[in-house]
């Protein structure tokens, strides 16, 4: 498995090195090292960093600190566990304890120190880690697994008891032995008994809470292989992320099933999930945050970042993450996805033994984004040899019940599956009619093992005790049975979409610039840390940055402003400027449309007037060319506190004002998602011209859209706040000019 | 039951006398009878006409025309089952075939004319139904049921045998039995074995297709009651509406549960939903329909109306019909508002073992609109005897899974629904862990015993063959229990909306005008059968309703056009006007605030020109008072195919042309929905003033659309088309003023 070849990455000979020698410099790195190479321009990686957990997950030898078989102790059941999957998985176990000779018959030892071997992995189940973790810190152990909680998810005192353990894992990465830590405040999750009879491509399970996972972990009662479980805890050390990539390397795992409730870091979740997405490995995540109370009372239980959900969200669909609501769809959507082979076709055939169930489930899953083609006259009229004449067949299919029940129900199943424009059947069963779906439940399973394309069954009846559904079509590994309709349509379309997604990928973080542009020197001398720029000197950073700004000049008299309207050109606007402006317009501190020198001169007087009056400091007045009129629009930069610097673009006036219709990418991100963020708007269509007018410039909106985010890259934590209102988009082939725009230095 | 008091109806001394005599004139009716006084304005009817199917129900005696016991016969089946289910209700069934002697040991009939007594209920399998259906409407029998397919779901001339059928009926009617038929197209749905020995109120299902009822019926084996199923097929005589009338009086009922394709009538779907309003029933709802794709199949399933979707929701929601999309959802929230209390307070907690589980369920809650108020401080000192600290227990309450195992479950389950300000108590149990999860199941159950309140559990483990699940909760009546967390949330939310909205419900049938206005007389004269009527006609409609255009003139000279201007007033704005213009602005044919005589000249010139040029004919020039700035609106009339006249209102400009951001209603409807129209609108903080604006005269705007809707119910059918665009909405008590208007008259 580590030898195992992928994309980029692969061809970097720095890495066959790596894994050869074993012993890293800090961490453990599977895919490149954390070279200055590997930085882009912000200073952030490239490259996820990918822990070596196999001995993790299948260590050679373990060690129990805290063991106890003394009855009534909470430690005996665990580890009674712990010795019961060591004894499967082949590892060597060591109890450790101060008192004891020997814990479940085994000898114990007094201390960490006296073991008698390098063991991989430590389990501590005692109250206090750290001084053990101290301990560990000096010696070659790879893993140790800390249970303790009353750490951050605590308060303020957990969270310094949880820095000092993290400081003593990271001095001994310093000092070369490299002492992964999970916990504090985890459990037994990734020490459960997993069903090994189950085969083909599993299950990889990521949680902060072991209850959540629970549900996925039961999906082994109905034959869905789980191969690891990684409950995270509170993350002082191995996050998310690092489970994430390791997972994206195991041959075995089909889909990593995730449930979210913070992130110790935006950027090494999306380097993992940029190494799934490299990897064509699905990732379902449930990220809890939709709410602000829901965001508050996860970071409550778990001391992590939530971050903007509408972030989360953006930074997820830019790298495939499937975000889904529910652990019922969590369970449903992991399931298809880890063993569904590759779509050979979008087209979805519902197909059912009701005219009725076929026109609900046609309905719901076109609303769903499904596209359910007609069928040809010719397939139709194939499919017309079995099912009645008047039935409908051209999709949904409608069998009208009594087909299913002799030969007939096989030949159908196999022509529809038989169409080049189908890649997924769904047969929705609403309820057991055992004369017809017993025999229709057996048609699916056995066409299904002559087919490379996707059989879904929908089994809604709520009992789901039935024979049919319990024995047949969980028996079938090809079948992907569901239980609800929505669930079916939601892992359908997460499938089509997925392998969509991954077969354009291109990692951002290989075009990532490394290195600062000529902008950026020009930039950083306009920087005024803690301060507001003023407008000019605002506009004067979009320049430099090569953004279209209207031609101006600040003026500080009557008699320049009427020199500088002449050179910018008559019609003009006037604006007063200044560090602490905001609502200009409402003051009444814009004029436009000034066609004289002595409209001009007025104009000059009553603007500083109006500043004087309203007790504002200008550092001038803005003498501006008029642009013609286009499509507003807003672009800005924003910080969120688990990402960092994000771009956002949205229609201007009303629409963003009433309705905030933006979208929002966190960089780095190419010309694909910054075309896909005008796509999202709501109110794009006028970006195409309405009532008449003429289709807006949005090669040029777009190269604006790429250069903010330049900037929000190059200038990073220093520039705290951009907002460029409006950018005006002028008619197709004339280009975009930021009118207005706001920036704040840190 | 029949005797059962219910609200304004049955303060009507006529009902008495109707159900009295037993035999009315035409279809029975148990509410009011179809009066004169009983039509609104349009002509449509007030009241539910309300059958009586306490008969087809429970017949006393049954005939069974095409009976069969030959072995291999299709009939064969069928006649058990209907010979079974007799012998269940007490009913005496009579087989009729002309050539057997005996069916089942049962006399045999030749035909319906020869049976040996006057029967409730004739079922009839046989392939041509017309026959026995036109014999049968000569007799006394109350009701037919007609299996036979093959009629209007197959195209035009099924639909044309389907009309046969209902003229026959229509006869009977007419001439005194007053035979009702269900069907064809139907199945034995309602003569299935329903499970006697579960008690409480019950769901009563209503299906336009057998297998989508399925899940419901399933219900009862997981404990829930179901008493009727009524599968309506292609309802050439008995419709949705006729059952759920019906269902709404039945004491035994608590609530009905619906499967629609298509409905036969708008208007009597809502006045049957009007009735269950008025007695509080909750009616639950899947509507095919939501993309055009499904509602095609869906008329091609039944050849019946589907209505434009967004018609359909705004009709369900202004009656209280709760529409869901899933059948999942409609077994959820069917089971839970049938059975659950009225609930005493809106508050729900989230309780969980697991902080993660609690945040995961408080967001998600949260997300669907739940209340999660914070418990008081004292409140959460009293939980704190029995949870740890450090524990969160504000809402969601985490107890950290060990409280469970002991004395302490029971004591936290109890304080917390002892809070006034608690409602609900929602506990998601993500996975079974039986030393917990076993406990905390049976103190639910027992707490839900002691207790008013609602207290609901979602089992999410995907087995669900737990003890704990299947024996436990689902042996509860009185613990709401569900499968996903999802489920759960749509459902104690569509409990919380059904019980606001029938506290505060008023028929709109009962304010419902019955007699034209004075409006209407005036109204008429201005209407022209076939034609789109000019701006100026269309504007002296809406004058005649009370409805403020601007003062305008219509001239067809410069001269009179300059009398005008000085009547109306300086500024003006002058406009073509004829029947065919659209886009007006688009075209040229507005000219703005013109100030001078010489302006108003020319104008007029340059009008007339380009009317000329493009080939529009006029009936003059309209020279009208220039109106302030305000808040552009759109408000109109359109036809729904299912629901007649609609009434839309949106926010004018970009909003309705690119976002089509508008609501809509079907009259009649108080001013509580003319309101909430408003509050629909995702633009309507413009309404409230944004960037300095004043706000809007939300009264003269709610005033408009009410009168709009009397136009809609006066004018019908002629009034093909109404659109106010703009109507300006002037500041807060100055007005709203309809800038222009188009009118087409059918």
């Amino acid at each position: 498995m580590l030898g195992s070849t992928h994309g980029t990455l692969t061809t970097d000979s720095r890495r066959a090195r790596v894994i050869a020698c074993g012993e890293q410099p800090g961490p453990a790195v599977h895919g490149r090292p954390a070279d200055a190479d590997d930085l882009d321009v912000s200073g952030r990686p490239l490259y996820a960093a990918v822990p070596d957990l196999d001995r993790f997950f299948r260590p050679e030898s373990v060690a129990v600190v805290g063991a106890s078989d003394a009855e009534g102790r909470p430690n005996t059941g665990v580890t009674r566990q712990l010795v019961d999957w060591a004894e499967r998985v082949g590892a060597r176990l060591h109890p450790v304890h101060p008192t004891r000779e020997s814990v479940f018959g085994l000898p114990c030892f007094p201390s960490v120190a006296e073991l008698p071997e390098q063991v991989d992995l430590a389990v501590l189940l005692v109250a206090d880690p750290l001084p053990v973790i101290e301990q560990l810190a000096e010696t070659k152990v790879k893993f140790a697994v800390v249970f303790a909680s009353g750490f951050a998810e605590t308060g303020e005192e957990g969270a310094l008891a949880q820095e000092r353990l993290a400081a003593a894992v990271a001095r001994s990465g310093r000092s070369g032995t490299g002492l992964r830590l999970l916990g504090p405040n985890t459990n037994l999750n990734a020490f459960e008994r997993f069903r090994d009879d189950l085969t083909g491509p599993s299950i990889a399970l990521i949680t902060q809470s072991g209850h959540q996972g629970r549900p996925v972990f039961a999906l082994q009662e109905l034959g869905i292989r789980l191969s690891h479980w990684a409950p995270t805890g509170n993350e002082a050390d191995l996050e998310t992320a690092d489970f994430l990539s390791y997972f994206a390397e195991l041959p075995e795992v089909g889909a990593i099933a995730c449930y979210v409730e913070g992130l110790k870091d935006g950027r090494s979740f999306l380097l993992a999930a940029d190494r799934a997405a490299r990897r064509g490995v699905p990732v379902v995540a449930v990220k809890v945050g939709r709410t602000e109370a829901g965001a508050r009372t996860a970071a409550s239980h778990t001391g992590k970042l939530t971050g903007a959900d509408d972030v989360v969200d953006a930074a997820m669909r830019q790298y495939g993450v499937i975000r889904v609501d529910g652990l019922d769809e969590l369970q449903d959507t992991a399931a298809l996805l880890a063993r569904a082979r590759p779509p050979q076709a979008d087209g979805v055939v519902v197909y059912s033994i009701s005219g009725g169930t076929g026109a609900h489930a046609a309905d719901l899953a076109t609303a769903a984004g499904l596209q359910l083609p007609p069928l040809s006259p010719a397939k139709q009229a194939e499919l017309h040899q079995w099912i009645p004449e008047y039935l409908n067949v051209a999709n949904p299919v409608d069998n009208g019940g009594h087909p299913v029940g002799d030969w007939r129900g096989r030949k159908i199943i196999d022509a529809i599956l038989d169409d080049p424009a189908v890649g997924v059947l769904i047969c929705p069963i609403t309820g057991p009619f055992p004369p017809l779906s017993d025999r229709l439940v057996q048609d699916l399973v056995d066409a299904a093992e002559r087919t490379d394309k996707l059989v879904c069954a929908v089994w809604g009846s709520p009992v789901g005790t039935e024979p049919a559904y319990r024995d047949v079509l969980l028996g079938s590994s090809r079948v992907a049975t569901f239980r609800t309709l929505a669930g079916c349509i939601t892992a359908v379309r997460a499938h089509l979409d997925h392998h969509r997604f991954v077969s354009d990928y291109h990692s951002p973080f290989d075009q990532a610039p490394r290195t600062p542009s000529p902008s950026f020197r020009k930039a950083r001398l306009l920087m005024r840390p803690g301060e507001q720029l003023s407008e000019h000197a605002a506009k004067q950073l979009l320049r430099a940055y090569g953004i279209r700004v209207p031609r101006e000049q600040l003026v500080t008299s009557a008699a320049a402003a009427v020199r500088a309207a002449a050179l910018v050109g008559y019609p003009v606007v006037m604006k007063a400027s200044g560090g602490q402006i905001a609502h200009k317009t409402e003051l009444g501190l814009v004029k436009i449309g000034l066609t004289s020198a002595s409209q001009v001169r007025d104009a000059y007087r009553e603007l500083t007037d109006i500043a004087r009056y309203e007790g504002v400091s200008l550092d001038g007045v803005l003498v501006c060319q008029m642009v013609e009129r286009g499509v507003e629009m807003v672009v800005g930069v924003t910080h969120d506190d688990l990402f960092g610097p994000t771009v956002t673009v949205g229609l201007g006036g009303v629409l963003v004002e009433v309705l905030h219709d933006v979208a929002v990418r966190v960089p780095p991100f190419g010309e694909d998602q910054a075309r896909a963020m005008l796509a999202e708007l709501r109110g794009r269509a006028l970006l195409d011209g309405v009532r008449g007018r003429p289709p807006s410039d949005l090669d040029a909106l777009v190269e604006v859209v790429l250069r903010v985010q330049r900037m929000a890259l190059e200038l990073g934590e220093d520039l705290a706040e951009l907002d460029i209102n409006p950018l005006v988009v002028l008619p197709w082939g004339q280009g975009a000019v930021a009118l207005d725009a706001l920036a704040v230095c840190r």
